[in-house]
Order: structure tokens, then sequence, then C-alpha cells
């Protein structure tokens, strides 16, 4: 093939996975915001702002549709090869996992609106503490993929760890609190699911970081072991 | 283009599209016998079997990445269009969900373990109920994906109600048997998240019966609501 041409199909084809990636970066974000949102109102006990991530969920699904049909377009079009069509096969699995993420988020708001006003158990602070991990876990996971930057993936399964023993704490935490007062235990069991949503989104973190070590370094390295 | 060579890759990319779906029914096999032994273990109280359940995850994995290579080679080499290159697609985001699935009966194992000898708070029947409604589904899912099958599809969204019906059903009996008798908190909070795997097992199947009906019409139609 004339070089000029292949170079041409090139800048084409980078022009257009830019622009995929910012679509990434705006489910990405709308991810994050749903996770804060989602337990910004379990703490403060605001219903409406829960309702508000439930029905914010629609943007992240119709998004994912949207960009699903941007990668098949991409392929189709442009028909990458080698790395270039596992960066779009990547990004494609990815946002899979970002839409998971969105709907855990949307599990929390619900068990807002199953505790309502009933006073909490106990105030809220390793939880608020998972979320904000979970936060930065997504971006990182995302800057990891755009940038190819193993280390930014690394980091990623390193917070992975702390969430996973802030959930391990949280847990028997909260097993106590059930024993000492079988009351608490209906709210006490919402919290206990709610903690499980948050060390998922971690996972599914994880998972994209994972994704992104495969495809730099065709390296399988589990990082959530 | 040739009529005749064009037909020519139309056999070869069928050929090959055969081949991908025996691996997708080799894990969809792998998936239901994690889910029919995790709650087998749990049930029987048979540690060995449940070690064996997370040791099987292994195979799961691999297999994963096994099909993605060949999804990606089959893109690359056939450059499918159109509905071809979204058959391809959908099997390539499908097999990210049975992969899901194995998790949660490593997720179920693992909770088997911790119970270790433990009498049983209960006699199980709801859960392994459960378990077999979402073992049929996952066959159904992929039946309705190599079929094109819609009415499959619809099917598999109908047992994802009975199922939610079930977790429900589950939930409740557990938060009651802990208010009668705290010494089972641990217990059934275990308990409790075998019935939210078996539900999120669910949730996956119902996942790809949605995706077939996009790739057979085209149309978002959403089964778990």
């Amino acid at each position: 093939m004339d070089k000029f041409i292949s170079a041409d199909k090139k800048v084409v084809f980078e022009k257009k996975m830019d622009s995929l990636q910012q679509n990434l970066h705006r489910m990405g974000g709308l991810v994050e915001e749903a996770i804060a949102r989602a337990v910004q109102a379990l703490k403060t006990q605001n219903l409406d702002l829960a309702k508000a991530v439930i029905e914010g969920d629609d943007a992240v699904d119709r998004l994912e549709l949207e960009i699903d049909q941007k990668c098949l377009e991409l392929i189709a079009t442009q028909q990458p090869m080698a790395k270039d069509l596992r960066r779009v096969a990547t990004l494609f699995k990815m946002i899979s996992d970002l839409e998971r993420m969105a709907d855990h988020a949307t599990d929390i708001a619900k068990i807002t609106l199953r505790i309502g006003h009933e006073p909490l158990i106990k105030p809220l602070v390793d939880i608020p503490r998972m979320a904000q991990l979970t936060q930065k876990m997504v971006k990182q996971a995302l800057d990891a993929y755009v940038l190819e930057d193993i280390e930014l993936a690394l980091a990623v399964g390193r917070d992975d760890d702390e969430v996973d023993h802030l959930h391990g704490q949280i847990f028997r935490e909260l097993l106590t609190i059930m024993m000492e007062n079988p009351r608490t235990i209906t709210q006490a069991t919402n919290l206990l699911f709610v903690s499980r949503w948050l060390e998922r989104i971690s996972d599914h973190a994880t998972n994209i970081a994972e994704k992104v070590i495969f495809l730099v370094t065709g390296e399988i390295k589990l990082l959530n072991e």
C-alpha cells in the first residue's frame, strides 16, 4: 500500500480514537459523579439526590450504546489491525465495566431510599472513604488506558487492596453492631450491601487496569487476587 | 468484488463463527457447572467441592482470553461488515458476562468455606431453586444467541423475574431468622450474599438476552427493570 495513503489512514484512525476517548472520559465522569452522589445521598439521607442518581443511570446506558456503536463503526470503516484493533477492543470491553459501576451506584441509591429518614445506626466514615477511593480508581484506570501507563494501572490495583481492607473492617463492625442490638439488623444488612457494592465497583476499576496492562504488555497480571 | 470470492469469504467466516460458538458453549457449560457445584457444595457442606469450584475459575478465565483473541483474529482477518461484525462484537461482550457469572460462583464457594461444617440455620430449598433457574437461563441465553431466537431471549427475562422474587423471599426470611436469634447473624448474612450472587448471575444472563434482542431486532429492550 502507498505509504502516504497508509499514513493518512492512521491520522483518520487516531482522530476517531481521540473522539472515542473523549466519550470514554465523559462516561467515566458520569460514573464518578454517580458514585459520589450515591454515597453523599446515603450519608445525608437526601432521598431526592438518591432518586436523581437512579434517574441518571439512563444517560450512562445510552452513552454505552453510543460508544459501542462508534467502536463498531471505527472497526468497520478503518479496519484497524494488530495493536490498534486491540485498543478499540479494549475500550469496547471497558465501557461494560463502567456501565456496571453505574448500576452499583444505583444499587446504593436504592438502599438509601429503603433506609429513608430512619436514624443511621452509626456515623458513616469508612463508606465515604471507600467511595472516594473508588472514584479515584475509576479516573486512574481510564487515564492508564489513554496514556498506556502501567504505573497508573498498578496503582489502581493497590487501591483495590485498600478498598478490600476497608470492606472487611466494615463487615466485622456491622456484624458486631447487629449482634449487640438485633433491632439494627435491617439497616446494618443494607449498609453491608452498600460496602459490598463499593467493593464491586473497585473490582471493575481493577478489571479495567488489568485490561490496560494486557493491552500494553501482552501479559496477564491479576491485580485482585 | 467477484461474487464467488465473496461467497467463499462468507463460508470461511461462518466456519470460524461456528468454531467460536462451540467455544462459547464450552464456556457456558463450565459456568453452568460452576453454579451447580457451588450451590451443591453449600447445601451438602462439601468443602472439597467448594475448593474445586474456586480452582476451576482459572479455566473459565483462560477460555475468556482465548475467545477474546479468536474474536479479534476473526475481525482482523475476515473484516466482517454490518450484521456479521455485530454478531462477533456481541459474542465478544457476552463472554465478559459469562466470566463474571463464574466469579460469582466462586464467591458462593468462598462463603461455603467460611460457613465450614457449622450446622446450617435452615434447610436450603429456595437457594438451590434459584441456582437451577440461573443454570437454565445461562443455557437459554446462549441458545438464543446462536439461534437468534427472540422467544428464548424473552423467556430468560421471565426467569429473571422469578429469581428476583425468590431473592426477595429469601431476604425477608433471613432477616426474620436473624432478629429471632442473633446467634444466626453471621451465617444468615453469608446466606444473604449467596442469594445476592445468584441474583447477579441471573442479571448477567439477562444482559446477554438483551444483547441478543438488540442484535436481532436492533431494538433496546430492558428485561430487568
